[in-house]
């Protein structure tokens, strides 16, 4: 059967339903980590692990930079690697970033700086769905590729949910550890209110209407196999890959305090 | 005979003396160029043929910056996609860019604006060979992208004697024409800096300089084709391929001046 041809808000309902059902929101993984069920070395495994995805996030951009053509989309789009990478302010000092505040989580949660930028201890999982992303963005149509960042119509939702849920459950991640989640709250939807406009706008066939859903299903997949590998290592059945990170054993609540 | 290793300035030697011998600054387009020796149809073609140049530079940074690891370099590269792209200031007014000012000259030439951004009346020559310097920076190393870029090294010599020469001879092209070049003369400098001191430090081994070297003088050909591409079609010995610009017939002084 031949899909039907979509009106724009159509294609937005059909582009929110994915997210409904696929988004990583729903994921175990993520439902642990905000109810406040998983220990010190299990949001250290996952912090770990999402900073491959945070700092390949600004390479994935550039791929799409390369081949938009006008200025004015270039400018759109750099803002987000702007958001990543940061500026340097017109005193010479550097003024934060998105990838540098995701490090300060890290440290946060206990783990050292440059053992998280070596990257050398990330599960394959993670590695072989982040460079997928990259990837496909790299080599599919820009239509799909901006489509592939509309997850961020769905992350206010979860960022929040993880940040009340780990401040409420984990006494040892304080506020400014997870200092990277708040301007994320006013990025991601100024981000996807242009890419989801660029794609309701651009999407006017058939055909491109089903690569647009295609490559939002793609990307959920994306993120929902990272918490996958993450579930499967530290979680149940708990199985670490030869050569990833293996948390420090569990310390007494009084020494953890210490 | 296989090539001597060389220290950092040595190595700064051979790359200068790659432009001494082998940019266009030598090529007789340019020589006309500066000379008044070119008609307006002449100096049409170039602006128009040369827009596709500069239009490609920031997807060429682009691709570059996407294979950069680190945020620090693809801040540094980054100034060169701004500088070409332009910012839009906290007023919400755009700032202008060297990709606008370069359609200014266009215009100030007496192009039509939409015709020269289709870009589809230009020279084959001019396409292919900076489609090659596009894809030369997607596919060959980081360093010999880097490399290539080292031609801004000769360009404040070059954009001298062009503004000046074009100033002196053409009563028809005002000095707000010519506006995109000067802060070429400040950014240049800048970024060939950057990209001599990169290149110095990181071409560690004979292979690595050799390699350098040749993304040079890969580089150097880009832009001679392009202009032995105009000097063919337009000067001598005037043979305009299928499809590409044509002139409008020369107008008296008379009417020019009109």
């Amino acid at each position: 059967m031949t899909p039907d041809f979509l009106n724009p808000d159509e294609l937005e309902v059909a582009l929110r339903q994915i997210g409904a059902e696929r988004y990583h929101i729903l994921h175990p993984f993520h439902r642990l980590l905000h109810d406040g069920k998983l220990n010190r070395g299990q949001v250290q495994a996952w912090a770990l692990n999402r900073y491959y995805y945070q700092a390949a996030i600004p390479a994935k951009d550039s791929w799409l930079m390369a081949r938009l053509v006008s200025s004015e989309l270039r400018r759109e789009w750099r803002r987000r690697i702007e958001d990543h990478d940061g500026n340097i302010g017109p005193d010479g000092k550097f003024q934060g970033s998105g990838i540098e505040r995701w490090l300060k989580l890290a440290e946060g949660v206990g783990l050292e700086r440059e053992a998280v930028i070596r990257a050398d201890q990330i599960l394959p999982e993670t590695r072989f769905a982040v460079d997928a992303y990259v990837h496909f963005v790299r080599d599919r149509s820009v239509l799909e590729a901006v489509a592939s960042s509309l997850t961020e119509l769905f992350s206010p939702k979860i960022i929040s949910e993880r940040v009340s849920g780990m401040l409420a459950h984990y006494d040892w991640i304080s506020p400014e550890t997870l200092a990277y989640f708040t301007p994320r709250l006013t990025q991601a939807p100024q981000d996807s209110d242009f890419a989801l406009a660029y794609v309701k706008q651009h999407a006017d066939t058939v055909e491109k209407q089903q690569a647009v859903l295609g490559a939002l299903r793609f990307k959920c997949d994306v993120l929902w196999s990272q918490l996958d590998g993450l579930y499967f290592a530290y979680v149940a059945p708990g199985m670490i890959p030869p050569g990833c990170f293996v948390p420090a054993p569990e310390r007494t609540p009084e020494a953890t305090s210490a």
